[in-house]
């Protein structure tokens, strides 16, 4: 979790501006921040709909996918207003918080392929959060395919990086038999290699912790040639109940 | 959970027949058994999508609505069959279990309600469930909209019953201002009143416990006295962590 002010977080997973909880079944959720349709980003919703009104803020493309599926109905219409915000366009969220999508190369949800594997797109499909809160900037990208000169640009102007680290090889899933798709296939650009994230994003001036790690990631293994050398150049590795202040 | 066999559990929400986890990623559950596709019995599957091999048994009706939202195809075609089973006809589980579902008085899930509340009916779309066990019989149904004398005969063959217990009183809900609609319009069957699951199924001669309990029933209340009547009358109240033996 990551604490902007003091009733106020950023759950990994998602982003969601959160207020102190009322009401009978009161929650301190106002807003939560999409950043695809994948499952991973959008099945949360389901545990939060039992009649508490909250904004959930996506680019067209990802709030269509929600729209076209009627499990998401659940989510009552007259409480859970669905906010289509443009990539490069600020937003106001609660609590003098700030945000801006912006988008990265990635891919459509795996259960939208219909078995057809595509290119990566860079059409607001997959999209990293910058929020601001006063001077500070954090930039949230769980899911990059690649990195661009302009993704590196954003991130290289926010004080806190949280980033894709879901494979640290592009061929790990295969390697050890837990899957036939590489890393950039899977719509994530490995840690490792000449265009992983470790190499293109040297050098970054703000604080950078890795996140979405997979479990097949050898990072995650303290003390691991993999750790050590991540932690060597200067980037954290997420753990289960991490908290960061901005 | 519930202990049936040494390497054999049901899971309160969904019924999972498991074995030992193995492989790479392997995990112990050889089969699922849904009792209809509302969000909470259909849900969870999305948390088992990773590559591994499983069954999934349910009504037409239930896995018609599986199959009509393209979230669910993230459960490859390849590794996790769908066997659609009919009510009142046994079919057979890993482990020497066999089941049988039977059809109970239900709704259609709320989110393909189109704002239209109809009428509760029992044409398959919301189950229970029996398992067996050699000569022991366990009778799951964790929705049920009105006690029929079908249901009773069913529940009163079980040597275990795990039974909705939602609500204790109809309008439960709405008096404490968690929601709008009665137990009866979600689909359950209060705990009192003359028409309640109380004074309807007084006498099993199983083992009785209340499942599927929402936090607004009293009965949640460590010797509230709706607490102390429901355990007076010989029923049990489950708690996380619940294991029993059939």
């Amino acid at each position: 979790m990551l604490n902007a002010a003091p009733d106020l977080r950023a759950q990994i997973g998602g982003i969601e501006a959160l207020h102190p909880a009322s009401g009978v079944r009161g929650s301190p959720i106002e807003a939560v921040i999409l950043t695809g349709a994948e499952i991973d980003q959008t099945a949360g919703l389901l545990n939060l709909r039992e009649r508490h009104s909250f904004a959930v803020f996506g680019t067209a493309s990802t709030l269509a996918t929600l729209d076209d599926n009627p499990m998401f109905s659940a989510l009552a219409p007259s409480l859970v207003e669905r906010k289509a915000v443009a990539v490069d366009t600020a937003f106001r969220l609660p609590g003098g918080l700030s945000a801006e999508l912006f988008a990265v190369p990635g891919k459509i949800p795996l259960y939208l392929e219909n078995g057809i594997p595509e290119a990566p797109i860079e059409d607001g499909t997959t999209v990293g959060v910058e929020i601001t809160y006063g001077a500070n900037k954090l930039a949230f990208v769980p899911a990059a395919a690649s990195i661009t000169p302009s993704l590196k640009d954003r991130l290289a102007r926010a004080d806190l990086v949280l980033f894709d680290g879901t494979v640290f090889t592009d061929d790990e899933m295969i390697a050890c038999g837990a899957g036939t798709k590489t890393g950039r296939r899977m719509g994530h650009v490995p840690i490792d290699g000449a265009d992983g994230s470790l190499a293109r994003l040297s050098g970054l001036p703000g604080r950078h912790i890795y996140i979405h790690i997979n479990n097949t990631n050898p990072i995650l293994i303290d003390g691991s040639p993999e750790c050590r050398r991540v932690e060597a150049s200067g980037w954290e590795i997420a753990k289960d109940g991490l908290e960061v202040t901005l």
